[in-house]
């Protein structure tokens, strides 16, 4: 799909960099953002001249594709209030990162009305908002789309090759097994990631080495955001959670019994898994 | 101090890096690299063309400044072998990441035939052995000293300029309070980093992203290493692991009650202790 207009609503760091990826990837096509705030869009209008922004939903009439960069909690009256300005034609995505609820409140939402499909882009950083934004974050980025059984083929081609012409290397995953996946691969790190630096404290932060750093590198990110992204996903992530404690259980039980062979299995087993993953 | 004759004995990663670094610092000092093993001293004279090697303790005779490389667990055995080969005036350091247990041990032994302080460099990476060491190591990176009341003035004053000359911060703590701090911010990220990915699992890996990469890049690292250093600073890794449960009870709470005040609050001040970290 080549889009002759593509409207970003409420762009944060990921809306704001689908926006930025788009301006450089089809330089001809028009580019609209909305925001809900008058005072968000100063910053958005310099990092793209060229691009339409408002506060009013009705500048994203005629989109090929809309982006909803909004949190997921916040779509559903976003999209209510957006349903009027799409044609049927319209390609529908969105990027939060907890999937099944998503799909379930948008999905009949926008039915006869846009032609949806959930996305979820697995990059960021510790920052957020417009102002984190670049253009090249996608690239070599994972994109999990997330059709449901009934998702049109059309729609589906048509999201993998929007995501991959902006750099990503598109995948997917049925809603509930996103949701399930992610959960262990990215919101439990981040939950146990400040857990981890709750558990060090200030007082040894001068000795931290890089093994500290990467470590706690995400607990840095922007807690409200994060805690939303946990509770919305809280199912799985009490689940991963539940898991994690088992492991810990083990670790402290050869700590206690001095069983240099059983931690040494638990630690080589992670490693084995870890080492899987390709360029550290 | 400049020192005239440098010994490196059983370098791995650090003591390899040591003796790199000893190289290019100390051009004119003469070097000697001990291994137990003689398969393992060609690539170090092949890194190190003028440095002397061998399998025999004796060639550390005349050294200004010893430096042990081997772990916690064989450090005993190698210095009861090196005693005939020290002079009182020799400064005897280590580089093992547990120091009271090192303590207990070495200094005994060392009193009088050679002038003892632990070392500790926060340094490393996920690689081991020679062949990773680097002589860039210790630029900026934390080397902590473990002086105890009775170390001498001097002692700890060469040690610190030695390690400062190879371009590393220098900080000082009593070895159990080194041991009490890096089980907190080292070796129980360590633990729980294993542990992560053990949770995670295999199924997740192609979505893993920049968050699951950094939290879990030390669980790659060398297992039975880190079996050693975990088992050597146990009491202070489990007390570690101890305060990580209740953080993770705390959160399992919250999730389970749909706080997300209480589950924002956590995170926000997770991410404030970790905004002092410097440079991410």
């Amino acid at each position: 799909m080549k889009p002759s207009k593509i409207s970003v609503l409420a762009p944060g760091l990921i809306g704001g960099s689908v926006a930025l990826a788009c301006a450089r990837t089809f330089p001809d096509a028009a580019l609209f953002l909305w925001s809900r705030h008058k005072e968000s869009l100063p910053p958005i209008q310099k990092a793209l001249p060229k691009a339409k922004t408002g506060t009013d939903l009705s500048g994203a009439t005629g989109s090929d594709l809309v982006v909803l960069g909004a949190p997921a909690s916040a779509l559903g009256a976003l999209v209510q209030n957006l349903l009027p300005h799409l044609s049927p034609r319209t390609l529908v995505t969105d990027v939060a990162s907890v999937k099944a609820p998503v799909e379930k409140e948008l999905a009949p939402l926008l039915q006869g009305h846009g032609r949806w499909i959930g996305s979820h882009p697995m990059a960021g950083s510790e920052e957020s908002g417009f102002r984190a934004a670049r253009g090249d974050l996608f690239q070599n980025a994972t994109v999990i789309l997330t059709p449901e059984k009934n998702t049109p083929a059309e729609t589906v081609q048509d999201a993998t090759l929007f995501w991959r012409t902006l750099g990503a290397k598109v995948t997917r995953l049925e809603p509930g097994e996103h949701d399930r996946q992610v959960a262990r691969i990215s919101h439990l790190p981040h939950a146990v990631a400040a857990a981890l630096v709750h558990a060090a404290g200030s007082s040894g932060l001068p000795l931290a080495g890089p093994g500290y750093r990467d470590t706690t590198r995400v607990a840095a990110g922007p807690s409200a955001l994060w805690a939303e992204i946990l509770l919305g996903n809280r199912r799985e992530v009490l689940a991963g959670l539940q898991e994690l404690r088992t492991g810990l259980q083990g670790l402290e039980t050869s700590l206690e019994k001095g069983d240099a062979a059983g931690l040494a299995k638990f630690l080589e087993e992670a490693a084995q898994i870890r080492r899987k993953l390709p360029g550290s």
